[in-house]
């Protein structure tokens, strides 16, 4: 099996690996097409500490399962990517994917998506309907990821929101905010990032310009995970207002506390977040992805793929079409 | 009237001010006791750049109003500190608390309480049943502000909650928390501190072996105020749980993010509070503050209770008491 392998040095080099089994009583996927996400890119500055296959945004063929997952053989699917014991405090006190012993696909623990086969237990997977196409069955991850705000803050057509960052995932979470309702402002630091907001319908603002917009906003989310942009999202949040951190932070941040605590901002953080909900986004069309995408590569060209997605949008590889 | 006057420096002097007056239509009060605060320590440090009379922790008596506030007159009270203009967007977002504009008692545009005497509008004022003597009044500020959390953060009997930082507002929060049902663990560095916890039925643990609590509690508030304060209490902090700030931080704090993230906490910040809850809390014995007191000083002794106040308990000026 061909895969992509980060080393500890943060080396990106395809390799042949053993083919996941069945043996440990999961799911077969033979991967179709899989996104490179910003935390991607951090695991290979260090982030984690994780070596292995990466990738966790995917949508694949069921190609083995035992007998009792039968159902799913030859299905496609997305997968939500971690795995939990189910038993520990973790599990217990905030849900598996809390869970204390808990491994991720492709970025804690478990290889991930940029091989032509992964693995992941049943009840991570999600049968995906026909209209939804391979290209956009990539975002489903990243969009349950947005629609995780939804489940932590109140949204509805009264909230002002500002999502910062209008990267990738900045795009997933404003358009995710809008269809609950709220009035969306996006914060781009690029044109060209603005221009593919505009083109999904999103108001924008260049991030010179915000400092009128200060403490206008309900709900602001950071999607940058830098520690400028989280500078410039806690600034617009209103008095009493929620700053959700919405990306991956690596190293440490220096925050201003005083006007968090004057102001009682609630900072929340956010991770994963309800598949079939994105599902049904992306399936109805409420959250677009095709402006999105900045190009589609074969795993051999995997370098170029990285290089790319430092620019802010989506690339996708495909490592087991054939 | 005498005051102690705080400059632009950071140094600290009696000096003779004018004596406030009811052509603000505000109450005059005399202040009979106040105590010193850990955010008037930050003050002298520099912080939110106020120079004037501090102190904002106070009871008194109205000895003159405007005949529409007549009623207060003779009156012995506690006041809110923060005057608003009711009107901006602050206020109307979330609250007068929020002015855009607004003055803060001894903290903000507006002398304090370590004079012998103030002024606030009356619509501030809280009248004090005489069981809480006047040491305990001093408690009200403080206390509303801890009685604020419970505000913000659902707290019940299946609460398990932590307060990082044994000393005054951290010994308040503890009590309020579990006047509300929570079960609390007080966790403080000094073991003076924890004995004085312990005096009035806290549970405590030292902050070095905090470490086997890790991410056991729904709830946790840092009373600290500084980075180590902020860090301790983050690993507390249960996944999905809530931690929140309760202090006054000066400067920049260096945050890890990442764990915060990806265990998806909310931080909030925590200010004022119910005036009102406060007192019936001193005045049930619920909150109990006498172990508190470290020591009560005329206001010529202002420097020798500032060094006093440095080592965690209230220390009292008695500026207008004769």
């Amino acid at each position: 099996v061909r895969a992509l392998v980060l080393d500890g040095d943060g080396t990106l080099s395809l390799r042949d690996r053993p083919k996941p089994s069945t043996a440990s009583a999961e799911c077969v996927i033979r991967v179709t097409a899989a996104g490179i996400c910003g935390t991607d890119l951090e695991l290979r500055r260090g982030y984690a500490g994780f070596s292995g296959v990466p990738g966790h945004e995917f949508v694949g063929t069921v190609t083995d399962a035992k007998p009792a997952d039968s159902k799913w053989t030859g299905r496609r699917v997305a997968g939500e990517i971690t795995v939990g014991c189910g038993e520990c405090h973790g599990c217990r006190v905030a849900g598996r994917g809390h869970c204390d012993v808990r491994t991720v696909l492709g970025i804690r623990g478990r290889d991930g998506a940029f091989a032509e086969y992964l693995s992941l237990p049943s009840m991570n997977l999600h049968a995906l309907p026909d209209p939804i196409d391979d290209v956009t069955a990539v975002f489903v991850e990243p969009t349950a990821a947005a629609c995780r705000v939804v489940e932590q803050v109140q949204i509805d057509d009264r909230t002002r929101a500002a999502v910062v960052g209008a990267g990738r995932l900045g795009l997933l979470v404003a358009q995710v905010l809008r269809s609950h309702g709220a009035t969306v402002t996006v914060v781009g630091r690029s044109e060209s990032s603005r221009t593919i907001a505009a083109t999904l319908g999103l108001d924008t603002v260049g991030a010179d310009s915000s400092a009128s917009l200060a403490r206008m906003y309900d709900v602001v989310v950071d999607a940058t995970g830098d520690a400028a942009g989280f500078a410039s999202a806690s600034a617009l949040v209103r008095p009493r207002g929620t700053l959700v951190v919405k990306s991956t932070f690596h190293g440490v941040t220096p925050v201003s506390f005083s006007p968090l605590v004057v102001d009682e901002i609630a900072v929340i953080g956010s991770r994963c977040g309800p598949f079939s909900r994105a599902i049904e986004l992306l399936g109805s069309g409420a959250v677009g992805v095709k402006p999105l995408v900045a190009a589609i590569y074969p795993l051999e060209q995997f370098a170029r793929a990285f290089d790319r997605a430092t620019h802010g949008l989506k690339v996708i590889l495909t490592p087991g079409s054939s």
